[in-house]
């Protein structure tokens, strides 16, 4: 591809993260089923820890933005963007929020699996973390309403 | 305090890392009652969000870690020994991974809010990331037996 539609697709391209990968990170949020954390746990842990076509590029981003003011920003607007995005495509102001603290955790997840290294986590293998992790993404992106709510809060002020 | 029984309460000292903030910390995370997701994540936001006394030495320690290979290095060591220590008195080597991967977790939410700074993460405020995480913590740190299954799985190899 040729054509960058947005400064996002932009960014991605400069970063050398294929099309597929945010392909894939886009769709695996799609549907609120009972599978949407597993799914999306997967489907990072996958990027992020698998193949160095898709992880090196991926780390590289994370590094720089450790490390530099610029690219720090470009990447603030990048997942902003995004975020913005998803929450469009699902009509829904409050899932911007819970799309970005489970994108937030996951990559809190990586840096101290793969950047700081920490031992018990850098350890355990990649089923362990999706079985301990899928109920709390799932808990963050499909929450349940609160129980003794007969409905769920979303016009509340 | 002048004496330091080990070398992470060292490294907390050279931080300037209050130590009752550590105590609060691992407070926070003692029981397996329906609060402790609740309890963990405002204990969390509680010392990286608020009062400069703690958040700004927790702020420098994760700066640090990013720019720097041998602050990595203390801060992998100082973050392993807290969880091994956890876990030894929890009796139970899944929690050293649960509650690494929920710390993880937290970390990742402050460093998009505080250091990449997301508009959407940044903007929301404290009870908004309370309410939306207290129920994924919760079910990293304290995970119900899986559906169908007659008792708990920790025995298995």
């Amino acid at each position: 591809m040729q054509f960058f539609g947005s400064k996002e697709q932009l960014f991605a391209a400069v970063m050398e993260i294929p099309p597929s990968a945010l392909e894939q990170f886009s769709t695996a949020f799609e549907g609120a089923d009972d599978q949407l954390g597993e799914r999306v746990v997967r489907v990072f842990l996958d990027a992020w820890d698998g193949a160095p076509g898709v992880s090196e590029p991926l780390m590289a981003m994370l590094r720089s933005a450790m490390a530099n003011d610029i690219a720090r920003e470009q990447l603030r607007d990048f997942i902003q963007s995004r975020l913005l995005e998803g929450a469009r495509s699902a009509g829904d102001a409050e899932a911007a929020l819970r799309a970005g603290l489970a994108s937030a955790m996951l990559v809190g997840v990586i840096m101290n699996r793969r950047i700081i290294g920490v031992p018990v986590i850098a350890a355990a293998d990649s089923d362990e973390v999706v079985e301990a992790l899928a109920p709390a993404i799932q808990a963050v992106l499909a929450p349940r309403p609160a129980e003794g709510e007969a409905g769920d809060d979303h016009g509340r002020a």
